[in-house]
């Protein structure tokens, strides 16, 4: 098969827009990102059923053992890459988990991160590359994590290296790019642009004051973004369905930043 | 399949604790554990199965040889990677036996030691993530080694990289989880949140004295572990059994620690 | 099969002459080579649908999702490897679609780049041999883009680098050479001597001034090269069919360069 | 299959007892091992031939081109891995014939040498794993090479580190093991516990005087050991027959030195 | 199958002597080796059937693109690895044919370079098992270029260096040994002892004046040498129909070097 298949597409995005709740933590940044409710994926996955949205991102070991607590009730989007961040190395992030495996899980896509500009980014677009074309065997659709990292990186939110990472995301056949925010609306109009026919969400990132979030998340929209990947400014929040009700506003109903804030004070 | 099955897992569990006699060392330490009884693997088996452990953990050659010895009398959890202690270079514990063959040994369960932190982690990653998805072909639960190691870990018991390396166990798939202590009720509590729905068991390391040993293990066992993975408190004890009956009161009993100790005083 | 099958051979050329146009420069070069325009595949690829090209150079994710646009009306080349260029480390270019995937899309040729002198470039030539005889299982071209490159190569374009690299490409099993220009008709008839009965285009190379460009046409022409793969000569031009008018003076019809630049005044 | 066959295993021993003859020089050492008659594999196939060895060693291009001059006459170890001694490198021995082709070749068992301690012994591991667990499919024996080398390793004949040796071959799942003398009867004894049901030959080593040899063949007997992987000792004597006379003396029928050394005489 | 079959065997020798004609040297040295006539394939070719050598050495992209020009003319040597000499990096020839594409290009015989006492050697020595192993599936001989290179092999072409280079191809499986002159025929007899049951063929090597060829042919059949694989020698002479006539004569009639001399002048 060519392309991802539609009727994988079509579950990750409502009115073309979309909202995934990222709970890939765990094994990126470890304990020091949960607190004594949300280190459990039971308390998370909660939200995203009691939420609106339209993926959940979960590494394998996750979506294996808490399967009857999510499946069939949101899309899953299963992290086929990942490491932790102990060892201070080059950024490589190994396969994890097999297509064919997250098939098996149920997923409905898959997500692959990619250091774009790594010094062992060549292995990585090897790795990506069969990801890809074996996701495209069942359809699949392949979100890449386009994350410019490591040495030749100086600034991984400069406008033109996040561009820059999403053109390779469309280049290499991906249909759904995640990227980091620029700053601004006009630099993340020109990383869209460079998307071509791949969306593009942006990541959520550290956990920061709300109405810096919303603002962020109206600019992405603004500028043609298609949603957001968002986990810690959701589930380390002392109301995270305040604030993913405040999301929805943004991103399925075009609302204002201050009508979003509404909810939230 | 995805998961292991029940059929499997229940063997390694005897109402829900678990008590498993490690004989991997003649590979990961070599003869300076052994004295004139225990470095032969009859006199160790033995002890497995005049006691109540709910699995006998060894290396494929071990497993190959002395397979009359044991079979049928106690389940196997055959450890599929491992190596020497000789050189000194960046931990790395190469795949010594395939899941297959370790089927066709009769396993119950493979075990498998991760090097968490390890510069050389990601091929380890993956050599993980084909034992754990070839194990699920099978339906055989998979025993994770969460063991940080290396130049970025300074210590090894350090509750915080401990959690870490519990929770990249159940984020990545594995099934039960062998850690090390880290000092303290409170601290290995964390860790055992953060293995989630993933089993954790408590390595014995260095043979200590027994008051030290029955105390740590009614403490992993208060914190929510469900039992430990022991070899050289045991094996190298001059009265094993005695070691053995202990701790089957502590995790099988629930017994407080000066009841175990009647028995070895 | 051995050989490239003569029906995709044929397409690829008229009348012996080949015009191809590349669009590989959002991963290889990134954003920067882009203006408001020529960012949109959409864009480019309508440059080539309106003139004669014989072919069009596209990554697996444009081929992908712009293939609606272009299918059926110009032939397909696809780019098999591929980087960027922001790592600064030795040349080498991944496999970023197999060739078996390059089929599905409808490929009528494949290109790969192989950084010739480059210290990695034994791993190259063994992509480069699978990448080649599996193009051969389906009677698949292999364009070669046949680069000098590294820290043993001081100048990309010294006419006995470029001859020896245009060697390599023949004694590999490519059937077509994209090299760069080595400055003078005599140093590249050499360059055309050495490809023996493989053919070769000259690279466009930067954006350089419609004279100098249409020049340089003529002389790989004159010295037998079947014609050009050019980029961003053509659509980072403000009249991008006129450059292509002019070129197919050049390459179908033996133009003058005087001729040829009439078009373009 | 689990195990080596006993079908395989049987011919290997003559009363339980190995006398295995090594000509896997000519790619270890090269050339300076040989004078005028024994760079000829002819000549020490014949000894082979002529006296009581359970086992003839030969790398792969031996077995093949000498094939119907010991075919069926003696068993054939075929070793396969292997390496010459020029590069003065980490020690690493690749894999020179697959198990399947030494399978044709006629092989009743496939010796393998891991330099255990070696900074590159992970790779071997897993070498070593496929070659055993490929010998398995066929029920072929398993020899091991336990040598102990490298920068980690500052006497490769150290009892420790020859028993550790011993030890890493029997938990790999070799069924007979190939070490180095370790000086004394007691320390070896230490390694043959090691080994564990594992059988232990001792290697012959350079050629010594037929006494010194004689006496270090007697005390590995006397240590438990079940033979000799005997060479130079051999086909570098002026009278190998004589050689092989006295060591099946000590080995097949437990003679003493002094009986044996009445031979030499 | 075990060895190579009789039918290929015979082809590649007329009275058991050799006379193969190497034209693999625009890859390996480039454009430099080659005049006005000699780069072009076709012309080469020609002296191959003109001449009555025994095998014609050619890269797969030759052997693909001139087949029409010496099919069923003349043997076909495919050189399976190879490399240019551009980059100054460790010794070693990637694989540039698989055996499966050399059978498909009609391939009588394949060629490998083993670059003995390089660092990278263990790596050769795998590819060399591969190769040596597919080629058996099909019976086809294995010529081996048993190169003594790299930093630990100051001068190769020491007689002991070059013995030792002849013995390793002999005992990995080659069936014809290519090696360089060691400059007397004493020297070269211990090369040919190595060797054993694989035959030896010599290296042309750099043009040299006629009479020196000649005279260095002569003594290398002295030796036991069954021929020659030349090439510089031939294509490079002003008249290398004459050179290969004053061969013939040496090597299928066994003339002498005046002989053999009488035809040059």
């Amino acid at each position: 098969m060519v392309g991802a298949s539609e009727k994988y597409m079509s579950r990750l995005f409502r009115d073309g827009r979309a909202m995934f709740l990222a709970y890939d933590q765990g094994l990126e940044h470890g304990p020091k990102d949960f607190n004594e409710k949300n280190y459990d994926p039971s308390y998370v996955i909660d939200i995203a059923l009691r939420n609106r949205f339209t993926g959940l991102i979960l590494h394998k070991g996750l979506a294996e053992k808490y399967r009857e607590h999510y499946a069939g009730k949101v899309p899953l989007i299963v992290k086929v890459n990942g490491k932790d961040n102990i060892a201070k190395v080059s950024p490589f992030s190994p396969v994890v988990c097999s297509v064919d495996y997250a098939v098996k899980l149920g997923a409905d896509a898959v997500g692959y991160t990619l250091y774009v500009g790594s010094p062992d980014e060549a292995r990585q677009m090897e790795d990506f590359r069969e990801v890809q074309e074996r996701a495209r065997d069942y359809g699949l659709p392949v979100i890449g994590w386009m994350y410019p990292r490591g040495e030749y990186v100086p600034n991984d939110t400069d406008p033109t290296i996040v561009a820059y990472g999403a053109r390779v995301g469309l280049e290499l056949g991906a249909d759904v790019l995640k990227v980091k925010y620029t700053g601004s609306i006009d630099s993340f109009r020109r990383v869209i642009q460079m998307a071509g026919r791949a969306r593009v969400v942006c990541a959520g990132g550290l956990k920061t004051d709300p109405k810096t979030f919303m603002q962020q998340t109206h600019d992405i929209l603004e500028a043609g973004a298609c949603g957001v990947a968002v986990g810690r400014n959701v589930w380390q929040s002392s109301d995270p369905d305040r604030i993913a009700k405040a999301l929805e506003l943004l991103i399925y109903h075009h609302s204002s930043v201050d009508k979003a804030m509404e909810v939230l004070t």
